[in-house]
């Protein structure tokens, strides 16, 4: 069922303690849209690029069957460009360079085709930006999922208040659900994400897996031991893609569907990190897929007797 | 099935930013042994008091049916004390001060009653004492679990790793297992603690639950999310008590019932944080326990269709 992802495409340039990359397709967008491609079509992108961006990694999305009537290209500014360099965890990064570029000036526009999406996908971008692709839709789709990020809690708190109020599903990770809420408890912060306007709250704690809040309920995916992590960047855009994917691949918005599309958001992240940038979402079967999903089945499984 | 439950016995200072006590019931085998006293029968103590160790506090593990016949009460020494003060994010603690008090000769006695128990807990404890009382059983019990932490590592290494290579299963946390082998990522940790001689590794995260490896396979408890804690001391031990109570029970040490006692453990664990010291862990029912467990399986608990 059709489904809308918005976000930035970008390029990134990364270090870890395995290695460095000046230059490597990135951007919200791009990760969401290439997860989500492998569960659902169409998969229709709401974004904006520069001159700068390469034919083969616009061919690279097209490879996946994503529409990308919805990219603007601007001949005159540069794609977004974001430099980051993890600590030897893993589990924290600098951001060195932060270009917004096109996405500075980014107006989003939606295609006469995209009207009647069923599934809405806003992935980290400006509030501002956010709310507006959901007031251009002329029927609410059937779910709205937002994803964020402390900047943005930092620099455009109320805008980003009137966004979350609109969604059904917040996305966010725990240091941030923490800063949003003011609460250390990740389950009273997620009360008051829910009391916020979205019914489901979801927060990923990176290697420590991710939880779904929905009214009284609570269900913890677990996060797959990894022997190691090469590159996170993207994953949490990742489990976003892998997330929606899901939902709009069945059309099931119950709590019990959303917590299957929690496990295969989180068995997609587990590919992103095994390589840098987006490289191990490119190539991916179902059958890949599935044998990871039953992993997380076999991790997460228990009987009492 | 006879449990033989070895560790400190002490009073404890504790610091966390819902409250303060300057003397409160505490030590490793404390938790252990008042945890696996809700699964199994005998729980038979070794451990060490001083004259300062009141009544009323051997009368709560009366109360228990803890065996104390193991426990020795030293008239000239004062019990091991402990002082710590946790930080606002209640994950990481100062310790203030350690008084050895009678832990500094503590020369473990096995009375004849234990001989023959199936099986053996060492809680935190120089990993001397606890080979010693490895070699003072007459037959090596069916499955020997211990728990450690990094202060043996930074000050008894090589006697630790003898230990370690004596037992079944090791437990231990996050950092620890880190410290210990040297490897960030976990699953490679817990491949090197099995090389060194246990058949199986848990890795204890704290609020993100606990891992439990054996051979290839992988298993993670979730954490189940609380609106407080209030205090975390003891929770580790805790969890080993309710884990070593299950499979003292059930007689099985097979993984898949080994999952189960890591739910358990996580579940006794859970309700120690509630409440500052041992407090929340002496008045448990059955039911209480069980309406626990059961609110794990419906945190961790999903299926694909």
């Amino acid at each position: 069922m059709s489904l809308v992802v918005v976000g930035s495409m970008a390029y990134d340039a990364i270090e870890t303690p395995f290695g460095k990359t000046e230059r490597v397709l990135g951007g919200a967008a791009t990760y969401i849209a290439l997860a989500s491609s492998y569960f659902t079509h169409p998969v229709q992108t709401i974004s904006v690029v520069g001159y700068d961006f390469a034919e083969s990694d616009i061919q690279i999305m097209r490879d996946h069957e994503i529409n990308l009537e919805g990219v603007q290209i601007k001949t005159d500014e540069k794609s977004f460009f974001w430099s980051g360099k993890y600590h030897n965890d893993m589990n924290s990064r600098d951001t060195l360079v932060t270009e917004l570029n096109v996405l500075g000036t980014f107006d989003p526009i939606v295609p006469a085709s995209y009207q009647g999406c069923e599934y809405l996908l806003l992935g980290n971008l400006s509030p501002d930006v956010q709310r507006l692709v959901i007031e251009r839709l002329d029927k609410r789709p059937k779910l709205i999922a937002m994803d964020t990020m402390n900047f943005w809690m930092d620099i455009a708190l109320d805008s980003l208040h009137q966004t979350i109020a609109m969604v059904d599903v917040l996305i966010i990770n725990d240091e941030e659900a923490r800063q949003l809420t003011g609460e250390y408890s990740l389950k009273r912060a997620a009360k008051k994400i829910m009391s916020m306007g979205p019914k489901f709250a979801v927060i990923k704690k990176g290697e420590h897996g991710a939880l779904l809040f929905h009214q009284d309920e609570v269900f913890s995916a677990p996060g797959l031991p990894l022997e190691e992590v090469f590159d996170p960047t993207g994953a949490g855009d990742t489990f976003a893609g892998g997330f929606i994917g899901h939902v709009a691949k069945t059309g099931d918005v119950s709590f019990d569907n959303l917590k299957r599309a929690v496990v295969y958001g989180s068995a997609l992240a587990s590919f992103c990190v095994e390589k840098f940038g987006p490289e191990r979402l490119l190539g991916l079967s179902p059958e890949v897929i599935e044998t990871r999903v039953n992993q997380f089945v076999r991790l997460a499984n228990f009987d009492l007797t």
